[in-house]
């Protein structure tokens, strides 16, 4: 790290930097410039020596910045570990030449509405069912899911059909409920940063799908994926769902920028959710192809059968006509970029 | 609400919209415009019943807007209950014409940093002690607090300097835990949208102090408050602390406006913590005297003995005398504006 | 347009309202619901009138809130005017089939450079030069361009490569002469709502490629459209370049919603420009091929023989040699939607 | 500035950036690191040259980032320049003790409207007149002033109440004009970044009252001011008037941190503009509180004697009874800080 000194930092105050560094194992290496005095700290430290002491530097009144060097996670990092990480989810194989598919309705609301939804996705060529059980809402009058029986009825859809299923767990108590019925773990935008789930997780025996908070920074993200890592679950599957920003137009900004810049950074599988991404459903299937060419591993979309009558966001789920219309369209931008579906 | 159908919507269409109102027991008020379409829903209805009809409205291709009339709130509404909540805490009464400010350490670190912070804030005038026993912490090598141990340093420094204390929550699992120790329940920003917990804190026996999620709309915030109150406990505190922006310089922006409208939208007593809401110890006092010119109820400060040392946070973190110094020009600016500290 | 009323409006309120859209020429159509009144108005009304009569009724302080029923533009819209429009330069023909690619330096800065870069982007399949004799610069201590001596240099690249010229112009005063030399006149997003040059070129010879501003919505981005149509002016071609966000790793954030948004709500052509959108070369090739996919009829890129030795924006410059394998990878995915470079 | 080369720059590349800095006149200091090696210039170079510099040696693909030390604007800074900068307009100083408020209506739109605003703002204790002739527009169908008109109804205005006048200029053609009946010239949020307008400022004769852009950072913003000071007019008065976020309870997002930390960053006079930074009439009262507690110079507040016939902004402007009451509250505030109004 650097040590930024103010203008007109005295002799006694850099020295007060050179012991807080050297206290701690490092070495300091000092340049006295015209305008500003530059600290900079030699050696390595462990991640959590390295944390702490910059904020203490930056605590000093005469310190103007402490810059980084390197970034604030390590096991995610692709520097770290530069070879592509692949998730199995049975025979699927998440981050590799296959685009991954995952569909289904925002919330399971009864048998029929899973199986058919479920159905359809299948004959269109989803490779995992989604569905929420357990739902946030912003409303305390809204509705929040079926809970077990969702669980249950998530199961008896995967008997039918073969496809794997994601589901979320809000609840750090919940973890060991949905991980018996889930293949993947969903980690919803609103907990991204629930550091006790994210712990929960991180001992959980599957897959986890950690969605971007819908404020977080890249870097932030990177750091929840590296809490469930750290704990011992190596098995993230990043997902990119829009942004909040000052648009009203869409529900929230897909933000396109982030699959490559992801896919550089890190080395987990990384898949997009173009019906939050957007809110609406005329933008899903031009926004689910700007994420396959730009090197997303996979796709996370809502499809229900009938969303007039959905319990939850039905203005941006796709009817199975308009879902198997999107996959038509995709299959050849999958194959452009050297994929498929 | 209304319904404003799309331009060519047909009679057909009209007519699902209609039976769609009147099969939830709304009646149906029809206006043929000479580009749009409108019908107006008549009469009362649940507000689950609303929220879920609304959403279902918006799904049909050929709705183009559902324009919602009333708040997505009730119970913390100040349309319905005009008069101002004051909690009670202790001898304390938040809301009303004390300023209340609640100081202390981001973290409680060891009982000599908490009871050195506590005595200062009290010599200096603040009627709370703030500090967290758990802790979010965004990177996993960072300090996450002293848990139990932290709980029991607050009740020490409860007992030697008489302050109530507030402290933070963040798992659903420890909110008895914590309610034993503290006098007033904190739920972080990160933890706004973390419903599972919002929904144990409505059936706690302590005022909740309910932190503006970072990115949550002053209409989000308020169905956060919702929550808790419906769950049966209507002791919610708010507290803004600083939005998430483009402004690079501080760590977040504080929402000044969000004073005086959350007062007009809400008749819950308001805090504002200036030091997340810039990050930057330098400006935390004029931040502080801005909240209370603009009506805040109260101030959540970090006061730290030695910021340099502190295990978080302690680049926004007051010195003793930097908070006492706060305190001297902070009294004149709230008896200009009626209240007293 | 409907008036909303607070609760509580009196007779007499309602009839000031009903008074006021009487007398513009309104009908009014009255629904008392149980909690709110609320009036419609019926008819229709020149722009002017209703645009001025909406915020005067929201200036009335027992209105809660107006909600226009229309978008605000109509020019631009594709409700007005349902077929695309294509923009004709030279014998390229903007929002048709074929994907258009406009490239080159971001200023110019030398014959020398701007021929070679000219020569490369041509050879690499671009259709279009672009390059920068105008400059906005941030700093008044950066590189403001080479002016009247930079549109000689465009006029000369045009000469030996065939590649008509794009061009930003920044000063109503320069419209004429950079109109002389420039085959589609640059609208920056510094500019977009600099409505004394949008005026000065609806009146220009020449179609205008009028760039989002970074923190316009998509409603006041068409509204600046409809300046220049409404002058006169009808061949506008829209650009998204990046909208600012909180998220720090990118310059911009490249609002890829935008893209199939704004072709449903416009018949204009759009453009989108990954250099701006991304700000880091590294981004640029993937975000072209997302904004391809998406739908946009052409991309605005940035490249430089010498990126490094480039007197503004090198680091989000592609090479010569980076430009043709971005072209590369990009044309099996305009073919995979129908297109062709 | 530092220049932080990426892992694994090689012997080569890293003497690629010590010739580019020692070409320009810069000498380097080398450090080795065991992660990253870093490279910083020593030696004092010219803003341009700098800003130059610092873009090229991010242009090298092997360069992982440049930090600057020190600002990019210099005149504006209050490192450069320690006290305080007092703007005198006929006998008011802007900057020293008294906290100067402008008032007026949006738009001058006629005689009377204009003339009934300046008299009671300045019954009310208003210091100086404000009033747009020349608006900016974001509908091509709203008002856009009465230019010339309005500029001499201004000027009748001044003579009859003594008030000195700021105004809006949105034309670089226009300054002169402007300049001759103005006391102030105003520079909207949409031009903060129109350079040709700043450049032409740089030479007018009269103080210019620089608004914010509504997504400008304050580093950008202090630049936009380094550009009239560069050019020799350094009677620069900044105004601080609401940023674009998120939340879309009010117009703008008044950033309140931005008063502390431009009167920290700058020695130049800050107003704030509580009217356009929160949109509503309401609020009004309770910004100006807080940007006067927060240590602002003054305000500019929008009055209008009759809001519901207002051509601009009416839901957002005070009654002249509004006004009155506001300033009442604001003069024990002003005390309390130790201004007076």
């Amino acid at each position: 790290m650097i040590v930024i000194l103010g203008a007109g930092a005295t002799e006694e105050q850099i020295q007060q930097v050179i012991a807080a560094l050297e206290q701690r194992g490092y070495g300091a290496h000092l340049s006295r410039g015209v305008e500003r005095t530059i600290v900079g700290a030699i050696g390595i430290l462990e991640a959590e020596q390295k944390q702490l002491l910059a904020q203490q530097l930056e605590a000093f009144p005469f310190v103007e910045r402490v810059v980084p060097i390197l970034k604030p996670y390590k096991l995610a990092s692709r520097e770290f570990h530069p070879e592509p990480t692949i998730v199995a989810v049975e025979d699927l194989r998440i981050g590799a030449e296959q685009v991954v598919v995952m569909a289904g309705p925002c919330s399971v609301e009864s048998r029929e509405q899973l199986l058919e939804a479920a159905r359809a996705v299948k004959a269109a060529g989803a490779s995992m069912l989604r569905g929420g059980a357990f739902k946030p809402s912003t409303s305390p009058y809204g509705f929040t899911g079926l809970e077990a029986e969702g669980l249950q009825l998530l199961r008896e859809a995967k008997e039918e059909t073969g496809l794997p299923i994601v589901t979320e767990v809000m609840d750090p108590r919940d973890v060991e409920l949905v991980a018996e019925c889930a293949d993947v773990l969903q980690v919803g935008t609103r907990n991204m940063s629930n550091f006790m789930l994210l712990r929960e997780l991180s001992r959980a025996s599957r897959p986890v799908l950690l969605k971007r908070g819908m404020s977080s920074t890249l870097e932030e993200w990177l750091q929840a994926a590296e809490y469930i890592m750290l704990g011992g679950n190596e098995r993230v599957i990043l997902c990119e769902r829009g942004i909040r920003t000052f648009e009203p137009h869409t529900r929230f900004t897909l933000d396109i920028n982030a699959v490559p810049a992801m896919k550089q950074l890190s080395h987990l599988p990384l898949l997009v959710d173009p019906s939050h991404g957007t809110g609406r459903r005329e933008l899903v299937a031009a926004a689910s192809r700007a994420a396959v060419a730009a090197g997303a591993d996979g796709l996370l979309v809502e499809v229900h059968p009938h969303p007039e009558k959905a319990l939850k966001d039905g203005a941006q789920s796709l009817t199975p006509e308009g879902f198997a219309e999107m996959m038509r369209t995709l299959r050849p931008v999958a194959e452009a970029v050297g994929r498929r579906l």
